[in-house]
């Protein structure tokens, strides 16, 4: 397995290279995490360099042309292996070998000029959105943002011709291999088809029972009850942390995820279910096959299946009636207080699946989330077809925005300056929200499927049968099988709405 | 001043190729800065892995041979620049020049397979120790340190052919050059004739008033106290942060300097000492000249130097009674309790002035530092010349501490396994601290004398005449030159031990 035992061979060669980027990759994985949760402010400057110059050093080590003849050199030796009894490459091994090339190929694909581009375009613009946001001001944040969305449409046609995609398609591709536009399309129609008038009864049916106030509670007495919570769901705190920042995420590197989250003094339940979610994702790294550790076929099969875990455990187990009744108690032990005693299981669980369209997408409930992504993935995709100008973005945002959800902005901070994604040329990653939100749907119904105790145990606070279904299932995997194959295998069914749509069906309308 | 400005010359090319390893170097601190202050025990494997491979590339990247060829080019350009009027590298690049050449020598004069050897066995032996301390088991250390020294010596020979010294000075010499046996020796003969004599009569005065009983305080409080006093002396918190550790440092990178301490609930004095301590070690980091961040002339010219400033503001300005005169009355309005109250500003320079021979360097008092610092010199120097086994340490030490303080170490804990420093394969440094001391005295002798309200404003709490004068004599000047010059530079005169010897006599006798 590992790279020295075999390191006559050019296989053994790549392993022992993806080894040295797989740690680099850790390191400034944990800089990144060290920013938005310890360094003081004026340590920006150096950080950005730091980090500037671990990414160069990945580029390098990934392009250098040894790379190419060792892929090729490694490629034939697992063809003529293949024949052969002995000696040939497993099927982890050829796998791994798959994803070398992939990533080989995505990183030769980009000219270094265009990558350093591209990445001080971002820089700048990302410094304009921030002020722009706040200031709902969007001619300033054009400015900023028309030469990165042109150097984002070279990327994607160089990426594009490189995978043999469309330009946008090889964007989506690239964070998650196997979901391109032809995959989504039918999915979103679908979703399309059936949100509106699903949000309508949901709405009609919620209109009668106001959902029952926030439940205040001191900061320490919060984070004490979502540790309680993270070792329940089976964090394990001598291979992580918890801490504060203003983003939530998950980040850290192998066997030592770091997950962070935000707490409002006035509303304990938002801060809690955004460190269930993140510990969704912790789950999903630290189940990660150790063997394959800092190979690319050890990490993550994609963005869609990561925020899958992140939902399955937010979404499907947690703003459920069972996973309320473990809470309720424990949130009267922790946070105590009037507010806290006056929430019952019911009470709750009616808060968590209170549905109400807004325009903000991280605020967004589970019924709505998906009309803000089928916007976004419409947009960007017309943006990078060069279908769509910068100065289009206002009028178009607020159009599709007031046709899927009956509002229209009232200022571009509420519309198409919410989110950080354009802003440092990120494309091809908002469909993964939701495709995620179906996976989680499918991947939760097989499970209760193989483990008929699976509520009765999230009932009692016990996530060991969903957390061992998802180890054998998902989590060992790891890139092993691309994300839509992985469903397919972990659950039996392709990847569809039909489950989730029956899991809205069931917790709003039922 | 930058690479890409000049980046057709040779030297241009090496400050941006030094720059790269600079902002390496900055990695690689703040992430050994997580792993004492934040890291969960699981992680250390993974770390450890991130930081050999950080620390391979910089190999890589400095030993390269084009280094070799760019510094022959760039010490040709300068000869020819130096007769020429126009575009001669200014006194701070031909400096920074021969700081290059110095570190790509000691880069290069270590075989590949020695400083991976060494490493390894740094590990194993660190490991060992850290078992064998706290049991007293010499055999078991010896067991692993017998090889790391063996490897140390091979270490030793090659940089002292390279450097053109023997092979200890060579170890001396790349901690703090200009710093070798030749000078060191004559000082410590002379402290090794003065302390003896010295200590039996400050022991003969303090024996009439035993120190009064410690300051017990919350560690929140004291943790309150030492952030005003860090603010008192300079540090900036929007560059840099207080943590905890269980063996303090100053750690971090450019622009983002990271202290920690450690709080003993029962004796505040001790906890908020160390802070000053390390504040001390960040006030020279945090002065460093901005321009020259990432290059080697803009590094801390030595340890012994960068000793010396930590020992400046702890020994010099804060054990003394102005500063206790400012402290009081903090610590009473921090701290409060009744320890508290009855500590007056007498009281706690009584405290901090204590003299007593102990078996323990870190807890040693001022005046006794310097025999446990020339017992260690005297039998490293001796290992690493191959005049001493390994198994004759610990009756070396015994007999080594016996005559320079009086007592005979009763177990092995209290006598050769308490520090790290060999077991880690450090040799060479210890020299540092008590070179450190001596120019701490004379450093803060010549700002006195350049600043006749220093004391005054130190008895106010303000630190602003010392810093400065430290900005424009130490700080600013980095590695322009080497220590020992700096320091007679600044204070006109060379490194001796008479400013030391009159500042104890002052503190202790008078």
């Amino acid at each position: 397995m590992s790279g020295t035992e075999r390191d006559a061979s050019a296989y053994g060669a790549l392993e022992a290279r993806f080894r040295r980027l797989g740690l680099l990759s850790g390191a400034a994985s944990m800089l990144h995490w060290d920013w938005a949760t310890m360094m003081p402010p004026g340590g920006a400057e150096a950080r950005a360099a730091q980090l500037a110059e671990l990414a160069l050093i990945r580029h390098e080590m990934l392009t250098d042309s040894r790379v190419g003849d060792l892929l090729d050199e490694a490629e034939a030796e697992a063809e003529a292996d293949a024949a052969a009894e002995d000696g040939a490459l497993d099927d982890w091994q050829r796998a791994n070998l798959a994803r070398m090339r992939r990533r080989w190929r995505e990183a030769t694909a980009l000219p270094a000029d265009l990558v350093a581009a591209l990445s001080e375009a971002a820089s700048h613009c990302e410094m304009v959105w921030r002020e722009a946001r706040p200031a709902s001001d969007f001619v300033a944040f054009a400015a900023a943002f028309a030469p990165l969305l042109g150097l984002v449409r070279e990327k994607a046609a160089a990426l594009g011709e490189a995978l043999g995609h469309t330009p946008y398609d090889a964007l989506m591709e690239s964070h998650e291999p196997g979901l391109g536009t032809a995959v989504v399309d039918p999915l979103f129609d679908d979703l399309a088809d059936f949100l509106p008038e699903f949000l309508g009864r949901v709405r009609e049916k919620q209109a009668g029972s106001a959902p029952p106030p926030p439940v205040a509670a001191p900061v320490a007495a919060q984070e004490a009850l979502a540790r309680h919570l993270m070792g329940a769901l089976g964090f394990d705190f001598d291979h992580g942390r918890l801490d504060v920042s203003l983003h939530p995420f998950c980040g850290g590197s192998a066997g030592d995820i770091r997950i962070t989250t935000r707490y409002d003094e006035a509303d304990a339940l938002t801060g809690l279910m955004g460190v269930l979610h993140e510990t969704g994702h912790a789950l999903y790294e630290a189940g990660l096959p150790e063997d394959w550790r800092y190979q690319p076929v050890g990490r993550a099969a994609g963005m869609a299946l990561h925020e899958s875990q992140s939902l399955l455990i937010e979404m499907q187990a947690c703003r459920s009636r069972p996973f309320m009744r473990f809470l309720a108690p424990l949130l009267h032990e922790h946070l105590g207080g009037e507010g806290a005693a006056a929430c019952d299981a019911d009470a709750l669980h009616r808060r968590a699946i209170h549905v109400e369209p807004g325009y903000i997408r991280v605020d967004a409930d589970e019924v709505t989330y998906p009309a803000h992504i089928m916007l976004r993935y419409r947009l960007e995709r017309a943006l990078v077809a060069d279908d769509l100008a910068c100065d289009e973005i206002p009028g178009a945002w607020a159009d599709i925005h007031e046709s899927l959800l009956g509002l229209r902005p009232r200022c571009h901070a509420e519309g198409c300056l919410q989110d950080i994604h354009w802003s440092v040329g990120e494309f091809g990653y908002f469909p993964s929200y939701t495709v995620g939100a179906l996976m989680a749907a499918q991947f939760f119904a097989a499970a209760a499927r193989d483990e008929p105790d699976l509520w009765q145990a999230i009932e009692r606070g016990d996530f060991r049968p969903l957390l061992g279904w998802l180890r054998v299932n998902v989590h060992r995997l790891a890139s092993r099988h691309n994300g839509p194959a992985l469903l397919e295998r972990a659950t039996g069914t392709p990847l569809s709405t039909a489950v989730f749509k029956a899991h809205l069906q069931r917790r709003y309308l039922d």
